[in-house]
């Protein structure tokens, strides 16, 4: 059910991101320690921000770990934001339209998790997308629904209520059909300025999330550090699973909790679903 | 827009079908002469019966013409009913859940044409799926919605009825979203033991559409000819645009029609969409 | 460095050789646990023999774990004698014609191990081919080079003999350029009518290897035993790892020796490289 | 048999140059005009430079037409000198491996034309291939052998020399196995800072090649001109085909041509094989 990957700061090389580290999420697309599955082979995706009005994507089914095309553009990408995923398909078909991150404007998405019971909720949640931005689902993964649901609640507005009704409707249609606990996430979103993290299940019981611990005092408690070297004092990564052992360097992002960056500042906010109000 | 191919009649063998004619589909995937494009690059699919319960398909992203994993196949396929299709994206991504045939249980399905201005139809089109039935689609494509829309409406007890409701359905929500002429079809459909084949566009001005003549009549006329030779008395072949020049071999399926073969018989009825009763 | 899986006996459903047992192929591409990496999903192959002149293959970069098409021909296709293959790749690239099994003609040829120091050794190896048999080469893999070394040192007159002919100059040709222990390998080989199989390596730690235990005698043992009952008394398993934890129903094929299976009938020899003479 | 482009100036957006013109190197990948087939659908490659020691390169078996990892790294990547390559096969597999530019070091070279008889030369072809460059041939197509048999010539001390010398030898091979007319080529080869185009053929009947006008001029042709107006004056291309219609802005490559641009100087050299000194 895949490993993610997230950056601010200073502009970093893509390349030192993805391959440099121990435990890179590269490392992981072959073989991850925490994730559901070892292997996250079922296609990679790569999103990052620039002067462009919109962030470039590129997404492909190649498993991550031999894909000569993602080692050379990553030599040649520097950004200040950064998202990167590893797929394991938790059932929907292997195909360029159902790797993330996914894209909308300014805005990306990623996901580690899944929709329990999602085809017999897929009709009700289609429906419940706004009928200009359902046509721009391509794929049929839950988590293209997912981010279409939260667009269509009002993502651009209100990023973080938006996720949170999202979540709320999906729970509800969920119970709705029988679905005891019908979401497992933990997300990462950005539109380039600000980036938020979520980690929730519905059952409480979410997959791994880490965010690096600060830089500058890292940087003291380990001064020999070359990879702790090359970073700014801003830098911050957000992970699926550590990239390396370093003590000290990474702290989990408990359950149900949002993290907001922005701008080198940083918040953890509780997080919970907002249940629709009942409608006729 | 794609070109296909349908065989009903004796066992044949896969690979005489698609690569043995002059002007064989593998020919026209890179170079057709009828359609709207000359190259349709942008994926292929075959599906075939035998004595299991549901058909085989096999579809690939691959160009076909120089796909080996085809060629290799279709030399060790026999089989009586045979659909294959060449496509040529009108839009939707290039993905082997874009590809024809589409299957549902022994149904095969396929088409040449599109659903003008579908993305502004489509939820539309999506809502008026059966919940169940939508959990099926797995693609973005217009023919993959069309055909689960015939679904919904009857197909496997009324096809050509399910088909004439579906285009009837589609053309009134095209009207009602200002698409003067909202569909364009050649449409292969089979379960196994009668095949469809329809020809009908809004605006009258379809893709081409053939049958091949009478095997034993082609025969007599042309003795010295090996493919025919080949063929059964009950061989029945249609197609998008003819496999060869031979004269007399092909006959022109007229608009709004639907031809369908059964057991060696034929019958070749008017095809008009049938609109849906005003719902409240 | 790959898995792999060989059959001969009565007619065999592709099917259920792949995808049944517990421990199969598929579920070794994703998660092996004997070989030197857990995953093998540089790709895979399958090929089978049919009353055709030669034999069927169809080889794909796709990982086997999730790769539609193999599972859809593969319950289509019946053959007394089938090889399939996942790959690791040990170094080369990622793509078809680096997949097993490789074909000349009727032998199929696959393995699992390779030629250290290849890149090194490359040249004089590619020297020892035969100029018409050089031709053939399309990829960049060990093995395809080593399988061309067979077939120039007589292959299809001498097959053990070759085999040991060609391991010989591989040894020969490391030793000259510095290598210790050039070969590692587990190979299975076959026309179609004799099937070979190989464990060696130079420095005597070669990859598992196993065949399975007389069918009649587990058909007696394993009463109840579904898949078992399915398997004609002559029918013969050579696999990389067990497919299942049978008690007895996999003996593992020591170090230094070729088995042949011929009608039923199975010969264990002794192994040994050929040193060439040496020329002038 | 292929179609390219080569951009040498001041720093381009690629995506400008790929997409922007009217019959632009996409448009060429479906319909051609000039070219040997139609289409180019059997894999494209990228390659560009920056401040890093070597080019980049991307390199995929997809359709260019329909690629959109492509359009989307393009529309990221400014480079001063770019190598854009759309290929339709004349025979060797459709793989990564196969595809241009070629890349050794800082040099990329790329190829419009055949070896004739390719098969039959192969193996002397490769032995005339220093041994340590020949473990860095990945793929099994003729561009790939004619590329690594300059670099033994002496291509980064004396390309032109080099390439003299390589065409000499392949047609010296070619005529010893009773071939006629060897070589078919345009070439595009640099190593960042020099551009070389080569057009020549054994039978003097080469494949289209032009370069374009001096930009200066053209600007004052045509003031309202967007293009123009983008490119910098020391801006040259060289293309398979012209990207557009302008009267002017092409000049043909004559036969026998070596045309080479340096600090936007150009010189346009008569170009002839070399044949080998007869060794012993």
């Amino acid at each position: 059910m895949c490993r993610w990957l997230a950056y601010t700061g200073s502009p970093v090389l893509v390349h030192d991101l993805l391959y440099r580290p121990e435990h890179s999420l590269i490392v992981q697309s072959l073989s991850s320690t925490m994730g559901a599955e070892t292997t996250n082979g079922d296609g990679f995706g790569l999103g990052w921000y620039t002067d462009l009005p919109t962030p470039g994507v590129i997404r492909s089914t190649e498993p991550a770990w031999n894909d000569r095309n993602l080692e050379e553009i990553s030599a040649h990408i520097r950004s200040p934001c950064v998202l990167a995923h590893v797929r394991a398909s938790s059932g929907s078909a292997v195909q360029q339209t159902n790797c993330h991150p996914f894209r909308h404007g300014r805005w990306l998405f990623m996901h580690n998790g899944s929709i329990d019971g999602f085809l017999t909720l897929k009709y009700d949640l289609a429906m419940a997308v706004d009928p200009v931005l359902f046509a721009g689902i391509e794929g049929s993964s839950d988590t293209e629904m997912f981010f279409h649901l939260a667009l269509t609640l009002g993502l651009e507005e209100d990023p973080v209520g938006a996720v949170s009704r999202a979540v709320g409707l999906i729970e509800e249609t969920g119970r709705r059909h029988g679905v005891d606990f019908p979401l497992q996430m933990t997300v990462g979103m950005t539109d380039g300025e600000t980036f938020y993290a979520f980690r929730y299940s519905s059952q409480g019981r979410s997959r791994t999330l880490f965010h690096s611990a600060d830089i500058a005092t890292l940087q003291q408690q380990y001064p020999g550090n070359q990879m702790l070297r090359r970073l700014s004092e801003d830098a911050k990564v957000v992970v699926s699973e550590p990239l390396s052992d370093l003590k000290g360097a990474w702290r989990e992002i408990p359950e149900s909790t949002c993290l907001v960056l922005h701008k080198g500042q940083e918040q953890m906010l509780p997080f919970e679903p907002q249940p629709r109000l009942v409608e006729s």
